[in-house]
C-alpha cells in the first residue's frame, strides 16, 4: 500500500501544521475535565480517592496517542476523541490503583498511593469504580468497545501472568515479552486504533496505528522497567526498585538460564543492593535501551502509510519521547 | 395504563404456558456455557479461579430475572438473552470475589473462596478479569451498556458506602437502604429492564420491569442479611455472621439511635455471640422479614401492566422465592 492510496482513505483534511499543538493542548484539557467529571461521585471516598490519583497527573501518553492518531488520519476536531481518550486513561489509572495494592506501592505519580492513604479496601473499590466509569464513558461508542474490552482483558491477564511468573520463579525473556505485550502494549494498541477509527479511518489504517501503538507500548514498558532500576523514587514518582525487589520487570529476566533474583538470593542482608550491583555489572541496561530503540524505529516505520502532517510528526515525537525519557 | 394498552406494546407472542419452564432451563444452561467459555483464558490462574467460583453454582437469580423479563414482554426465544444474562451474572460474581477479599470471607457458595485458595493478589485480578469479560460480552449490545454501566457504578458505590459506614460507625436505616439500593438492587433493576429491552419492549415497560427487579433486589438483600444472622455457614454456603461481625447488614442498623454493634462493644470475650443474642431478643428479624414481604408485594404489583403469561407467573414465583428462601 502506498501513501497515495492511503490518502484516499483519509476522509477529512488533516489539521494544518500550526493548529496541531494547540489543538492537542486543548483536547488534553478536555480529557482532564472529562475524567474529573466522570468520577464526581456523591460517595465521597470514591470521589476523593479518584481525584487524588487523577490530580497527580501523569504523562497522559495513552490519551495523546488517541488524539494524535485521530488527527493523523485526518480527524478534524480532536475534541471528538476526548471521551475515548479519557476512558483509556481511566482504565490505565484503575490498573495502577490495583497494582499498588498488590505490590504494596506507597508512592505513585509523586504522591502517596491510594492504598497508602485510604487503605486496601477503599483502594480496591476505587480501582473498581474507575473501571466502571470506563465502561460508562464507552457505552455510546458501539464497536470501539470490542477493541477496548480486548485490551482490558489482556491487561488483567498480563498482570496475572506477571504475578504467576514471580511466584513460580520463571521469569524468562519469552514470558517477559508476553507479559508486557498484554499488560502495557495492548492498551497502547487500542489507543492508536481507536483514535483512527473515531476519525473514520478504514480497518487497515486503524490496525496500522494500532501496531504503532503496540510497538511503542512495548518500548515504553522496557524503558519503565529500566528506570525502575536506575532512577530514584523522587524522579519517577513511584516507588523505585519495587519491580526488581519483587523479581519482576526487565532486569529480573532470566539470562543464560540464570535468574538474577535467584542467583543473588532473597535472604542476604540487603538483597536489593546486591541485585542492583549485579544488574549494573552486566549489560542489561544498555541491552534494554537498544531493544526499546529498535521497537521505536519499527513503530515509526508503520507511519509510512500516512500522509505527511503535523499530527504524524507529533506521533513520531511521541514515540521518541517514550524511549528517550529519563522519568 | 391498562393491561390492554400494554398488550399492544408487546411485540411478539408470549411463550405458551407449557414452554416456559423448559425454555428457561435450556436458556440457563446456555448462560452457564457462555460464562464458562468467556473465562477460558490461556492464563491458567484466571481460568482456574474463574471456573472454581462459577462451578460452585449459586442461585442465578439475576439471569433468571433477565430471561423471564424477556419472555414476559413477549420475547420469542430466551436464548437471545443468554449473553446479557451471562454478563450480569459475571458482574455479580466479580463483585463477590472482591467482597471476599475485603471481608476476609473464606467460604463462598459452599466452597473455599478464591482468596482462600489463590490468595489476595490473584483474587483481586480474578475479580478484575471477570469484570473485563462483562465488558467484552456486552460490547455488541449498544444502548444496553448504558443501563449496565450505571448498575456497575452503583454497585461499587454501594460497597464503598458500606465500608465507609462501618468504619465511621454510622449505620443508620437511611444509610442501609441507600447501600442496598446501590450494591444489590441496581443490578436487579438492570436485569429486569435489559431483559425487556432485548425483547423489544418500549421504555415504559422496560422501566416497569426494572422497578420490579429493584424491589425484589431490596427484598433479596434484606433477607440475605437476616440469613447471615440466623442461618449457619453450611446452609447459606458463605461465612455466616460475617456481616454482623463487621458491623454491617440489616441487623447492624441503628435503632432508636442505638447502634447494636456499638452497644455491645467490640472488645468483649465473644462479641459475635453477644450481638446475636441481643439481635434475637429484639424484633429485628421479624421486622426485616415484614419489610421484605412488603417489597415483594410492591414488586408483584408492577407486573399488573403485563398480559397474563406463564413467564409472568414465573416472575411472581421468583419474587416469592427471593423472600421465602431459607438459604
Amino acid at each position: 500500500m502506498t501513501r497515495s492510496d492511503t490518502l484516499q482513505n483519509v476522509n477529512r483534511i488533516a489539521l494544518s501544521t500550526a493548529d496541531v499543538s494547540s489543538s492537542l493542548r486543548h483536547a488534553l484539557q478536555l480529557v482532564e475535565a472529562t475524567m474529573r467529571a466522570a468520577v464526581d461521585s456523591d460517595v465521597t471516598t470514591l470521589r476523593d480517592a479518584s481525584h487524588h490519583i487523577l490530580e497527580a497527573g501523569g504523562k497522559r501518553i495513552r490519551p495523546r496517542l488517541v488524539l494524535l492518531s485521530y488527527a493523523a488520519v485526518g480527524g478534524a476536531d480532536m475534541r471528538e476523541a476526548a471521551n475515548v481518550a479519557a476512558a483509556i486513561e481511566l482504565m490505565h489509572t484503575a490498573s495502577v490503583v490495583h497494582d499498588d495494592i498488590n505490590d504494596h506501592g506507597i508512592v505513585r505519580r509523586g504522591r502517596p498511593s491510594v492504598n497508602a492513604i485510604w487503605g486496601r479496601t477503599f483502594a480496591l473499590l476505587t480501582g473498581d469504580y474507575l473501571f466502571t466509569k470506563v465502561y460508562e464513558l464507552m457505552a455510546p461508542y458501539g464497536d470501539l468497545n470490542i477493541a477496548l474490552a480486548e485490551a482490558a482483558v489482556a491487561l488483567v491477564e498480563g498482570e496475572t501472568l506477571q504475578a504467576s511468573a514471580v511466584k513460580e520463579n520463571r521469569f524468562t525473556r519469552e514470558v517477559y515479552l508476553d507479559i508486557i505485550g498484554r499488560k502495557t502494549a495492548a492498551l497502547f494498541r487500542a489507543s492508536g486504533s481507536m483514535g483512527a477509527l473515531l476519525a473514520g479511518a478504514d480497518r487497515e489504517t486503524s490496525e496500522t496505528l494500532g501496531a504503532f501503538g503496540y510497538n511503542i507500548g512495548l518500548a515504553f514498558q522496557i524503558v519503565d522497567d529500566i528506570l525502575d532500576l536506575t532512577s530514584d523514587t523522587d524522579k519517577i514518582g513511584k516507588t523505585a526498585g519495587i519491580d526488581l525487589a519483587q523479581g519482576k520487570g526487565y532486569a529480573a529476566v532470566e539470562r543464560d538460564g540464570d535468574l538474577i533474583s535467584a542467583a543473588v538470593g532473597n535472604n542476604s542482608a540487603d538483597p536489593m543492593a546486591k541485585i542492583k550491583a549485579k544488574v549494573m555489572q552486566g549489560n542489561y541496561v544498555n541491552e534494554g535501551r537498544e531493544q526499546a530503540q529498535m521497537l521505536m524505529h519499527a513503530a515509526i516505520a508503520h507511519l509510512d502509510i500516512l500522509p505527511d502532517s503535523d499530527a504524524r510528526d507529533e506521533l513520531i515525537a511521541l514515540a521518541r519521547s517514550v524511549v528517550e525519557r529519563e522519568f
